[in-house]
């Protein structure tokens, strides 16, 4: 009997030897409780996911290969597959090393370098074309690598070689649905192949990213007889008897909101945890926004760990700030309230000369956000906690925000969370434990920069705004398109033309989870200065 | 007689119908008025470089297609090479089409595709490995692009094909020196494969870059025997008997300072402009940074188009406040003084019972910052004026700024130059004309945020941390190494733990003007949470 352990852990990007720690101790707890022959770690396990430009660091490469020949002293008695850059003949490559007697077995190097999306791999990699076997209790294993399973034919290629069982390392970062297509893909390589195929999966936020975890086993079927859970580190072990793997527990597959709000729990928690942070801060304002990240960040962290400010203005509704400390208790966190008003008058006075005779605009409204910025900050600075920022992808699409205003701070959890998912999201939080007062949600939304301020005076209805943004963002959709798929051209036009305006705003914005399939960030890289006119079409 | 146009043009991302005028125009004015047989543009003429994720996006590639065709329709009697994304058997070529009697002629389809530094062409581009050759009066042509020619071998397999002549399309961003190593690497290609070589550059800035121009020509035996401008559009024509380009104006290759003043112009110039902003603003404090920074825009925009605000606190020196009067009133400028003491004391009042107990920190030091910054970002948004922020790449490497504060800005005209050479730029722009005071260049730096403050109480001497700097991030030097290159430790750790530190501050800066090998934004891509500590030997 084959007893293959698949390590779904939670790794530190850059930290050599912490996941070097965190290793050693998951094989032998694999090997001693579970009673492992193999343990199949996560792609690019020594340095964690993604090093980025870490990579290009001489003495960072040095270490993470001596890392593996570490890993591999320390260890025995079970065989390691581990994932690092490997440095060969002078090239980099992503490769997996197996482990075994306390030395380098074999490496294989990773083929299929993603190059898109939030991928930058052919910036640091060679590609290579080998496969690599080896062979443990009569069963011939073969290794891929994340991308590689997405290529027609290399799964074949590997059984044709000789593989009875496949061991795939990755590093599948988060969004809404993935975990399907993934699945899908895996098991129909599996069937047209018919080789069982064993999927390990990172856990664990990493800046704007997030894996998910949920690890799985396909049989020769391609049937899914194991699954382990999303969001959570798991070791578990699955048996092999010859190449046929036994069936096992299956963690059920969440449905898209609750996976949605556990990815956006664990990109706070991570990344409050990895940079070290005590705590966290935000804004309540009563509204929808704040209170769904005021939730997250207390599921994230604690509610001893989380302080929220109330910073009414004139605009304020009193309704707001009821709700605001009905948020407060029912989650039990500590807050205050700070008016805004004498720092308002204060600047009011002190560019009354230089703005003499001109009419009020966005600038008075962008003063009150940007006042409110500089309080959380300044309690942010002091206690060393994590300011949080409110704004949801709605919003950061169409650059309905205040730079240096709500956009100030560390984290923004909800930045690729449409409006609509934001009440869907809330609603799902509230079956779990009622959080946020109903009028919240039923209420229409207002930045109450100015009187009598709803979203609508400046902006399409989120009902027809969300549609035409996913479109013109995330499906690269022309006006001409959406204007097709049913929406007013008065509509399109006025979406489109926020968009474009402010990739500056965006640039400046702090780093939030990734839940859908093109975040803003490093998953879609815009110029600033541009003649490009998406509401012209030719 | 064979006369060929190099049109170094200034183009704009995005901006097909713009660029489309342009070109037509260009190619008119070479026919008609410089006698033209044919004329080469820039890279990707068509879209401007680099287009980014606008590539991904199938009505764009639509568009830059129709463009190409369009403009061989308009210009006839003349050879017109442009450069375009083309869309070919379903793939996207970073593509060089020949124009020729209203039709395309033929396609050279780009070989090498950078994707280092701050290049990302294989995340849109498939590479193709072709020749391609034309011939205009009786000389056989071939066509490269850009990277193509840094490869050993591919301007020898164009000889080997018959080429009598070489045309290379480029969009080659400034650094300091950079055109040392053009120039060296192509006329060594030209020399080793016998054949004359005629490179065409963009110029311009976009965003973070500025493209220097500089084309040249090189003859067979590798001699420059023309070269435009650095920094400045020019369309200029060289002549071909035979194969053999003669003599022409040779434009000087500037030195190094008065080419990096001239890329920080330049830069600051077109981010204005192409982003439509009236003018521009900034805070002047008698310090040496934004004393530059307002000689550059100012050399920039025109006088006219600059203001600046002082805005003393009661830490500001009074020779500050003199010289930053001395500094507007050299160059002819409006400014404004407003002290930002009422805002200061409003929050700290609004802060006091938050924060009561606890020690006076950077938290003080950043109020006073964050004041400023709103005061002048409501001027900004009052006037659509483009607010520069001062900071150079010493303070944006070890973090000394203040994020929403002295940070606050649309653009960063120094965030690439490191403090050591903020003075050397200083120096040589008061050679043209005296507008900065001596005493801003010989007087200690100080933020003035907290009494008597220096930069030398929280930083090594810039002598030693520049040079650090420079190794660490621009280098990937160790931190053991930079010790061996004679530095003291205390000061490279120092140096490095805050380089690691500020990752999160350098994420949410504005875009500044790249002129070093490596500048931060596209260029170096960090995670923030990370584990990777640079001081740490193993």
């Amino acid at each position: 009997m084959l007893k293959i352990a698949l390590a779904q852990i939670n790794l530190l990007v850059g930290g050599i030897a912490t996941n070097q720690q965190k290793i050693i101790e998951t094989a032998e707890h694999a090997r001693d409780q579970l009673g492992a022959n193999l343990i199949v770690f996560p792609e690019l396990t020594v340095t964690g996911y993604p090093p980025e430009d870490l990579l290009l660091r001489p003495d960072f490469i040095k270490q993470a290969n001596q890392a593996v020949l570490d890993i591999a002293q320390a260890v025995q008695d079970i065989d390691l597959v581990i994932g690092f850059p490997e440095l060969y003949e002078q090239a980099l490559y992503n490769s997996a090393a197996v482990l075994r007697d306390g030395k380098i077995l074999c490496c294989y190097r990773k083929t299929a370098l993603p190059n898109f999306g939030v991928f930058d791999e052919q910036r640091y990699f060679q590609s290579a074309d080998d496969v690599c076997l080896f062979t443990l209790k009569g069963q011939a294993i073969a290794l891929t690598i994340c991308e590689d399973i997405w290529q027609p034919g290399l799964v074949a290629k590997n059984k044709q070689a000789g593989a009875d069982i496949i061991l795939t390392l990755n590093a599948s970062p988060f969004h809404a649905g993935k975990i399907h297509q993934r699945e899908e893909i895996v098991c129909q390589q599996a069937k047209e192949a018919e080789i069982p195929l064993l999927y390990v999966n990172l856990i664990g936020g990493q800046d704007e990213l997030v894996f998910d975890g949920a690890s799985f086993v396909a049989n020769a079927q391609g049937e899914v007889i194991f699954r382990a859970e999303e969001f959570a580190e798991q070791v578990s072990v699955v048996e092999f008897e010859q190449n046929k793997p036994l069936k096992n527990i299956c963690s059920p597959l969440y449905n898209e909101i609750s996976s949605e709000y556990k990815a956006l729990v664990l990109g706070v928690k991570d990344y409050a945890y990895k940079n070290g942070f005590k705590g966290a801060i935000l804004g309540l304002s009563g509204g929808i926004d704040s209170a769904l990240v005021l939730a997250v960040a207390v599921d994230a962290l604690g509610a001893e760990h989380v302080e929220a400010v109330l910073m009414p203005s004139k605009y304020t509704q009193d309704m707001s700030n009821e709700d605001a400390v009905l948020e407060a208790e029912a989650l039990g966190i500590k807050y205050h309230t700070i008016a805004i008003e004498p720092a308002v008058t204060a600047f009011s006075g002190m560019l009354a000369e230089v703005l003499a005779g001109t009419k009020r605009d966005a600038t008075e409204e962008n003063i009150q956000a940007r006042c409110r910025g500089i309080l959380l900050m300044a309690m942010s600075n002091k206690q060393g906690k994590l300011l949080l920022t409110t704004g949801n992808k709605s919003e950061m699409s169409v650059g309905y925000a205040t730079l240096y205003g709500d956009m100030a701070g560390g984290f923004a959890p909800i930045k690729d969370v449409p409006k609509l998912l934001v009440y869907k999201l809330a609603e799902y939080r509230n079956t779990l434990s009622e959080v946020i007062p109903r009028r919240v949600i039923t209420r229409p939304p207002s930045a109450e920069l100015a009187p009598d301020q709803v979203d609508e005076d400046s902006l399409p209805p989120y009902s027809v705004l969300d549609p035409i943004l996913e479109m013109y963002v995330e499906q690269d959709k022309s006006a001409a398109e959406i204007e097709q798929a049913g929406f007013q051209r008065v509509d399109v036009v006025r979406a489109i033309l926020l968009v474009d305006r402010n990739e500056y705003k965006r640039r400046q914005a702090p780093p939030g989870v990734k839940i859908t399939p093109r975040a803003f960030g490093r998953d879609r890289r815009y110029p600033i200065a541009t003649g490009y006119k998406g509401v012209i079409d030719r």
